[in-house]
């Protein structure tokens, strides 16, 4: 077997299926004890970056809150510079908004309006892809920028939860699909 | 001038000082141009955690949301694991939780149940040590677990908010102080 099919085996079954959580029906598929483990930790880190030389992407987006664990540690690996995504309300200088729709309702998601030098190579890096809302939000935030998607980065892609329709035309990877 | 200051001066530069942010009359210490700048953010990680050897901390623990940013990252450069702490409701496993006060009221911090183990070398980081009620809930989490915390460590500290009294006893560190 190669070693990375090992190390994803490995970090698959670290991710701890907790029934019916936040609401009955769904099983949350929590990252906790491989974000806990040196080891597991820094395999998913190699693993989410391997197709990325040093220094040849200028940005990592993470968007709050867990999405900042992997592109924090990603931009810090690849020595690029780490870009947060928030909700409205709690970047505290200009910002664009991007609103995506929920089953009941609808969320936003911000981003400084200075944040991105045009022309920049930027990967957006989450740990979970599910209905792809905010994904596809986040794509549209950087796009204003006039900067390449060079990749939106999932450690865990839901696929029965069909999020890659919602990024159609954007370069999708993800690590582990359930 | 030793090439530490020269860093921190850098970085101090660098901070955006946000006039009535979230509400009139706090400045708010906006660090998203540090962290967009690779060399501005691998700097503060250095100077984050030049105190500590490569494998010598089990855990670096942080606060959500901009909590996670340093913190992820530094378990990645150290070899250690990363632990969130987060809002009530947020984490899918057991938890424990502890309140602190707030001006107007209070709120709450909590960690999974089995995050650490017991005898493991803490880190606390965070990116701003205020009235310090955050940074003294989570220290007591931690506790919870007789675990050692090695060292609380924040980038800025606002020395006038007087949040190191709340932490007497822990060995505090902050790399910028205004």
């Amino acid at each position: 077997m190669n070693p990375n099919q090992t190390k994803i085996d490995n970090l698959t079954s670290a991710i701890r299926n907790i029934p019916d959580f936040p609401k009955p029906g769904i099983q949350f598929k929590d990252i906790t004890p491989v974000l806990a483990d040196p080891q597991l930790f820094a395999d998913a880190l190699e693993l989410l970056t391997n197709d990325f030389k040093q220094g040849e992407i200028d940005y990592f987006v993470g968007v709050e809150a867990r999405g900042f664990i992997f592109s924090a540690a990603a931009a810090l690996k690849l020595g690029a510079g780490f870009i947060p995504v928030r909700k409205p309300g709690k970047l505290p200088y200009d910002t664009y908004e991007e609103s995506y729709d929920l089953e009941y309702g609808s969320n936003s998601v911000c981003i400084h309006t200075d944040a991105i030098r045009p022309g920049s190579r930027v990967v957006l890096m989450d740990d979970l892809l599910a209905t792809g809302g905010t994904a596809a939000a986040t794509a549209a935030l950087i796009r204003k920028f006039d900067a390449e998607i060079v990749q939106v980065t999932f450690l865990i892609e839901l696929a029965f939860l069909k999020g890659r329709e919602k990024l159609q035309g954007l370069p999708v990877r993800s690590l582990i699909t359930f």
